[in-house]
């Protein structure tokens, strides 16, 4: 039977003038799009289009809630009670769902952005605030989760659906959190070095940890990024090299 | 058989600290609130909230998108290009309707917010894009309109579900537009004399306008206001002289 | 001679239709006011209007500027780069100062507000970037700071002038730091108390901690809370008694 | 003597993680800037970043107030009441004139932004509210008009300075105000057609309008645009030309 794998992608996180990324050409490649909701990037505008072209091309959509800290892009590390999370995760999921609606194609996923993500490595309040948002009202809906991360944990304690998402260009340490980048080496930068740790990952089930031991992982989803042209010249190489074995590009089973 | 009336209001208007409104009382007063999403008002938090206490009154639950502008309380004449106001507004019910999904409500109608629906009122472009915004996720939703509003009238010739809508505290002319605050007397200050319009719109179906004439008038639901307490009194007064006439508050039928 | 003693409060949080605070009445019973700059509250016609009041009963005007979190209204932990910081402080500073200029009146301090402040009482990088902000725009303007906080230490260190500020209605440890507000007693509530404390700070240069030892106490300021009906009854009091003492409230030197 | 003339430009339109236009190639080719103020477009950072270059390449800072519209760049109309228009001019000009102070350049002129300022080339309550905010607190300060608009005949009226603005790619109707964008031809697109236009207007003082007719023309600066890379190479066109005519490009004279 032929392997399949899927690729996720941040997607939609222009605002108004404002234009980020390289989403018309990246929706072309990947499987998954994490879809910004307004909180740290995108508008209704972005997320009417984004979603128009994540329905023509046959890519499974996903919720990509963030901080409401547009100034930081959600990228600011932010002490926001239970309640302040769990409402906004929600507000953002159903305002994306109405897209996918009103375009006819299901919302498939949520994967936290940023720091609300990073935070929930290894924070398990915030882990578990994210976990309630979901379950409050789409407890079917699968969370996108680092192996071993808090919110792999949680959703896992909670019974909330998860896909375990790898990272191609990253390091992984043997516990399977992400080496910093503060390390020499921790972001991997040669395609053809992060095309074949995708297909070892896909075909193996393994992957080679920054000391060197091969590691058994499971995988659901491979997350790249899009925006740089350097990014995308990355994903275009992963997915010609995928091809040639023969590896199918698909949104996650759920 | 019984008469029934609807009274709707506006609500859950606060935003993070600041409060407004009197929305504990209101809610148990009234029959149908107008959520307010996010935009001009209301955030994540207080639209829960709201939509909680709706639910625990047997209140029915609108969404009332407002433009973009938290500084001005949407209450400012803007420019809104086609594009911009539709994917707003369609955000905007998508982010309330989560939270009539989470607490098992459903979302009844859409009411346009402040100088959204004053401009309605009589610029076609603008109602056109409201009802399409509508028609385009929820054909079935009613929305809110003032006899031979712009709204209206477009609503009507879409195909669009609409719930005519009366102001007890307003004179108005002969053509059913209210009459200008700038006129004296354009508002009814006086609970007893607001009452007694409320009566005779519900019993016999006619309104006094404002230079005198009785005319026919369909109302389904009327508008009150919460904001102040004399607001506060205003309703308590309508709905002790209802409820001595054996009319009963109720929302409107969809 | 006469003793005096500075009463700060914060002020000008309102934010559009948004209404906090009884600024109208506490503006004449203390000396000195923190007036919101627009990023955590406050917006230009609350300035304007807050620092024209300032100007009309003699009271002295600091910048208070928070972080970027209107819906959190500064009240939440942020991780803020230094540069985010320093230009976000320059920014708030300079937008009040025009407002000083236009009404005649001068830009007397600097406070920062809810967790930014907090957040520097222990944070010693939070504390430079807030000393260094200032120092980079106007090296003369004092910051109001609590005794031996890194705020402190650093304005002290760098040679920004600085005011002491004491808090009336809390208790503190030996080491001057604030007893946490999860111990029972902490805020001391009870008007004719905290009058006691005042006094005793402004006459005797003393405080007794919360562990009942009589220490020395510098401050030029005290702060006032004025957002509830119960804390402007407290400045009331407090107000009383100090005149009683014949002891007169006023700006601090500098 | 030599022939000058001022070339400005909007910039500093960049906000947190999006950037807008190529400020670091156009500071080398003007003489002037307008720099966004944060309700538009603009933030602290690039604020300080963009006075920073302004005062490196000996260019004329300009504050550049906009709506309070960051999702509509400032480019809707609004009905802004009097009170919010002018403290929010008040509140961008004094938080960009303290970045000029700290980098030790004068704030040079105002320029209001895109619709407000296209409103106030007719819409006398508009000007007339512009050139109060600017009076009230730097009356000194010269406004960039285009001739014969609303904002300038009230800045004449009123006794505020002002700059007279010319559209070098914007062909004129007689009574100088722009042809509508709607006609064919309004907007001029070639490089060399437009730098002739330039050098017509610096040193005949003339420009051919729509009708073809030649009308004079006084103006002190011409606008320019650098947010497209073909706009980019305009300003070099133009640039090239003037410095061929031994025309110097300096700040306006004040």
């Amino acid at each position: 039977m032929r392997k399949t794998i899927d690729l996720n992608c941040d997607m939609g996180e222009s605002f108004g003038i404002y234009k980020l990324g390289f989403d018309d050409e990246v929706i072309k490649l990947v499987s998954s799009v994490n879809v910004a909701c307004g909180f740290h990037g995108g508008d209704p505008n972005t997320m009417d289009y984004t979603v128009a072209m994540a329905k023509k091309y046959g890519v499974g959509v996903g919720a990509h809630p963030g901080f409401q800290d547009l100034a930081g892009f959600g990228r600011r590390n932010m002490d926001v009670s239970r309640r302040d999370l769990i409402n906004s995760i929600i507000y953002q999921i159903g305002a994306l769902d109405i897209f996918c609606q009103k375009h006819g194609t299901p919302l498939r996923h949520v994967k936290p952005h940023g720091n609300m993500n990073n935070m929930a490595d290894s924070d398990k309040e915030m882990a578990t605030n994210i976990v309630d948002a979901v379950l409050s009202v789409r407890p079917d809906l699968p969370i996108l989760v680092k192996p071993n991360s808090q919110l792999h944990l949680v959703a896992k304690e909670k019974g909330l659906p998860f896909i375990l998402e790898l990272f191609a260009d990253r390091e992984y340490n043997n516990d399977f959190s992400l080496v910093s980048r503060n390390y020499e080496g921790a972001v991997i930068t040669d395609p053809e070095k992060v095309a074949e740790r995708v297909i070892k990952m896909v075909m193996e089930g393994k992957v080679t940890t920054f000391n060197g031991e091969e590691v058994e992982v499971q995988g659901e989803t491979i997350c790249v990024h899009g925006d740089t042209p350097t990014a995308l010249d990355l994903i275009r190489v992963i997915k010609q090299r995928l091809e040639s074995m023969d590896i199918e590009i698909a949104p996650f089973s759920i």
